[in-house]
Parts: C-alpha cells; sequence; structure tokens
C-alpha cells in the first residue's frame, strides 16, 4: 500500500498563497518514492489577493481551496474533511500562504492564531505520533499550532523570525538550505527552501531530503 | 556565461493558464543544468478564468502576464520586450493556457491564430536557427506560429488533436510521456508531459529530457 501523504496548501503563489516551486517539488518528490499526495486545503478567503508582478494589494476576493486547486490540478480536498486516519504522513509546504492563510504569524508574530482546520489536522497527526513536515515559513505556523510539544524546527537563519519562533515556545536551528532539521521526538521535520533560496535547484535538495525522511519515519 | 532559456508562460493553473508542474519542472531542469531561465509571458487577459475544483467559468478577469509572475516568483517580463537576440532557447511549458491564451487552438483547432508576441518571438528564434523546446498541448500552438517550416512534434497521441496538427501543416509523430520528439532540422523538441501524464515523476521523465537536448542543441 502506497504512503498516504497530506499537503496542505494554502493557495496559489509565493506572495498570498503556497509557494508553487516547494508544492510541485514536494509531489513530485512523493511520487518518485511511491507515495500517493492528498492535497488539501482550508475552504476559507485568503487574507489578500497580492499582484506578483508589483506586490501591490489588489483588493480581490479569492478562495485559497479554489486557488490551491490549481497546484493540485482539481485533485483536493477540503482540509475540515480530511483526518490523521486518512494521512501516514503531513507535509506544509511555504509560501506567505502558510502564514497568512493558514494561520496569520505574517501579521501578529508570536500572537498568530492558526486556521481552525489547520490546527486541528496538526494536532491529530502529532497526537497519532505521525511524522509532519514543513518548508520554508510553514514551520511559524506548526510551531503555534503544538507550542505545548516545545517543537525543534528551521526556518533558515533570518533572526526576527526564529525569536518569533522561540517566544511561541518552539527551539530554532539554523540550517542550510540544502539540509533539513530533524525533531526525532516529536517526528518534525523542516527545511528552509526559499527562505534562503536562492534557487530552485537549492530548494529541491533540501526539499528531497525532507521527503525522503518524512516518509522514512512513516 | 549560463545560456539564457525563454520560458514563454501562459498564465497560472492547468484549465485556463501554465500548466504549474510542467513549468516548475523546466524551471528546475534548466537551474541543475546552470542555464538561466528567463521567464516570459503575453501582457493580454486570459480567454476565461476557470475554476479548478469543478471546472466551471468564474467570470472573473485576469491577466495572462500577471499571474504568470506567480509562477516566475515575480521574475518576469512582457514577451513584447524580449527578442531572440535576448535568448540561447526558448520552451513553452503546456496547460490549457497555451492554447487559449498563446493562441485560440483550443476553441478554433486548425483554424487558430497565435497571440502576437508569441507568434514573433517563435519566429525570430527559428529564423535565429535556436532551438525551442514544447511541452503538452504546446506544440500546436507552435506548429500554427511555424506552419511555413512543416515543423515535426508530438503531443502525444491524441488522434484528433494530431490531425488537427497535420491539417495546419505540422507532422505529428506519437511519443511515451517519458521520451521527446526531435526535428532536428527545425531544431524543435517537444514532449507530451500531462496530455498523457499519468503522473508527475512521469512527466518529469520527459521534460528533463528535453531541457538537456534544447540545451545541447543551445
Amino acid at each position: 500500500m502506497a504512503k498516504r501523504v497530506g499537503v496542505l496548501l494554502s493557495g496559489c503563489g509565493v506572495f498570498d498563497g503556497a509557494e508553487i516551486h516547494e508544492a510541485t517539488l514536494t509531489l513530485l518528490f512523493l511520487d518518485r518514492n511511491g507515495a500517493r499526495a492528498v492535497c488539501m486545503a482550508p475552504n476559507v478567503d485568503q487574507r489578500h489577493v497580492i499582484n506578483h508582478l508589483n506586490q501591490d494589494e489588489t483588493g480581490e476576493g479569492r478562495n485559497v481551496l479554489t486557488e490551491s486547486a490549481r497546484i493540485a490540478r482539481g485533485e483536493i480536498r477540503d482540509v475540515a474533511d480530511v483526518s490523521a486516519d486518512d494521512l501516514d504522513a503531513l507535509i506544509l509546504p511555504g509560501g506567505f500562504g502558510a502564514a497568512k492563510n493558514l494561520s496569520d504569524f505574517a501579521e501578529k508574530g508570536a500572537d498568530a492564531t492558526v486556521e481552525p482546520g489547520t490546527a486541528r489536522i496538526i494536532g491529530e497527526m502529532a497526537d497519532a505520533g505521525k511524522p509532519i513536515g514543513a518548508l520554508c515559513i510553514a514551520p511559524a505556523t506548526l510551531v503555534k499550532a503544538l507550542a505545548h510539544r516545545k517543537p525543534k524546527v528551521t526556518i533558515g537563519n533570518d533572526p526576527g523570525t526564529a525569536a518569533a519562533i522561540e517566544s511561541m515556545g518552539g527551539r530554532h536551528q539554523e540550517c542550510a538550505v540544502d539540509e533539513i532539521c530533524i525533531d526525532d521526538p516529536n517526528r518534525i521535520v523542516s527545511t528552509p527552501a526559499y527562505m534562503l533560496g536562492p534557487g530552485i535547484k537549492d530548494v529541491a535538495a533540501g526539499i528531497e531530503k525532507l521527503v525522503n525522511q518524512v516518509l522514512s519515519m512513516a
């Protein structure tokens, strides 16, 4: 039986949604390892829509699940309908959507609130002892959801973000883009991805290691 | 000097824009080969916007260049401002956008018209003897733009699309998803990608070969 790995998306585009390369590479390495991706996203409004040419807010409204469906080629579920029983592991790609739509960490820092469906599935996975991977800025949302477990994660080396993670109860470890940070007791794996970049091949190296590690723990 | 490879996008999402996995994998394999991607797209309205959950038209308006910028992380140029002198090779990822926004092949078949900026850059590249790669349904638009050269391409094995390509003056060759079709005299390389699928690892195998072949000709 193929391992079933939830891929929790947060829209479609680095500045207001899921980072497209990180999400796509996650799907690639899962498929190459014979795992089955279960794409999902919360059925909520995006915090805002950013014009990716000039980074201005456009004033449009878009839905996180509907836009995430672009990355998933239409094969996606509302995270509210998925339970930890349906999954062997969970991975959260990054992009600002992971800190704007899955939580409001981008706006509120350590005082962030996690989107309810996201908080529930993360909590269920942790309670079941199933591994969770998080890329780029997504570890910040993960730490907020699992603060009572004092998770150890990386977001690369940004001092402000690292300090916010520590003040939420997490532990931050610096990490290169082609490496991963492993929290063995909590079964959490993270990699900096585009928090460091610089290029897609660099990001891919860390994501491939993360996927392999998560699958080995599942 | 790194080879400069134009990646001509057509929006962001398989049903109304550039296929996200195909575009991302093109960028990955270019970077791994030390080439520099020059992302670009026409600054025109999308033909329509499709809700990727249910494939309904939403009635929204979106711009092809602005949406393509999501895949390019903001680093993208209007194709109207790019000439063949700026590039060593050109690659067109697929997705319906390649046949809805770069031309109207999806609607008009062999009677299609190619978007002017797209037709110009393709024509300039061919006249300069620089290689062109095309994925998925993009070869149909490429054939329309270069019909006088009788290009040989593949879109996999769909009989209707193959017949339309032949009636536009092209020559169609069946091809597996993990293989490429090479037209040596015209320096054109194509691969079926998601015209066949089924999975991202299968598509990636053909795209990696296509990128390698295009770079070897550049």
